[in-house]
């Protein structure tokens, strides 16, 4: 099997609190069945335009529950999690950053992307303006202001354009979304389905 | 804590793939922490229509991922399963029968239910005509022709409207719905979680 086919593709919208749940444990779970993640941030809301959806917790019922079942999850993987308030926000500046960051270093891309998903789920953060996604880059060691022109290039946007068409294109309709040889698995929740399917090779 | 309490609510549509999944475990994993189920056949429709929500698998994307995830899901729990058409189907006769039945003998109703389950989520049959409710009875030992009459019955029909209004009334929206000590646990997925409740008393 080549590189290309070995790594598992993460999808996940920087707004998506079960994505953030995701975005700590995917890493240490692929590495230790020696697979590599490809974090490929989306932005929901184009799929949303496309197929139908809605913030999860605007939805009668399921809403109070999810609220509720994030609170649960985090607890249940043992991650500090707090829902914040705006929510959801736009995530297109993060989203480009990310794209931008990972052209020259994925593991930086990476770090930031985490940095951002804790900013927002667990310090609260609005992480919607570019001035704070540039001040989380700068917090980082990464050239803010580099950064900021970075994101507002037609390039960078087309970087993220690219990646909701392709997020469409295969089917994603949700946040978390992994891909593992193929087999698509949606939401944090399947986390168990992966490692069978890391340690089997399928089944 | 008083029997009525420790007792474990398990909701469930007749029609619903993840709710056969959860029927077929529920009942022996409460029992290993010495809890008992109360199953709780309800109508998705009538929660639907007063909430919003429609059949899994007829939602774009989500629809076909959901095919594909029930069948892997199965493969997971180790339970036998096949997509059935027509889908979904009504369930009012199944679930009048069901509270006939636990009436007078809830283990037996617990059968019929597992077997209503089975005859359409592993056999393929479908299981809406009141005669194919009665013959799954039958087939148990049950007289078919008095459980017939009283699936019609006003106090039949009265059980179900009654357990269909107090499923809206503590916000089930959705199938499998369980509820231990007051805390709700939607989809089959969050069995890991039900399992670390009963374990730990909540956390």
């Amino acid at each position: 099997m080549t590189k290309q086919t070995d790594a598992i593709d993460f999808w996940f919208d920087f707004s998506s609190p079960y994505g953030y749940l995701m975005a700590e444990k995917i890493d240490a779970l692929a590495a230790r069945y020696g697979r590599s993640v490809r974090w490929r941030p989306f932005l929901l809301g184009a799929v949303y335009k496309q197929v139908g959806g809605q913030p999860l917790t605007s939805i009668p019922l399921k809403g109070p529950y999810s609220i509720r079942d994030l609170a649960r999850s985090a607890r249940f993987l043992g991650l500090r999690f707090s829902m914040p308030n705006p929510f959801p926000v736009s995530t297109v500046h993060a989203a480009r950053a990310f794209y931008h960051l990972a052209q020259g270093d994925p593991a930086l891309a990476r770090r930031f992307a985490l940095a951002i998903f804790r900013d927002y789920f667990v310090d609260g953060h609005d992480i919607s303006a570019l001035d704070k996604v540039v001040d989380v880059g700068a917090s980082l060691g990464i050239d803010g202001e580099a950064l900021g022109v970075a994101v507002g290039t037609d390039a960078v946007k087309a970087l993220l354009k690219s990646a909701c068409d392709e997020a469409l294109g295969i089917g994603v309709f949700g946040s978390p979304y992994v891909v593992i040889d193929g087999e698509p698995f949606w939401g944090v929740d399947r986390l168990p389905q992966i490692e069978r399917w890391l340690e089997s090779g399928g089944f």
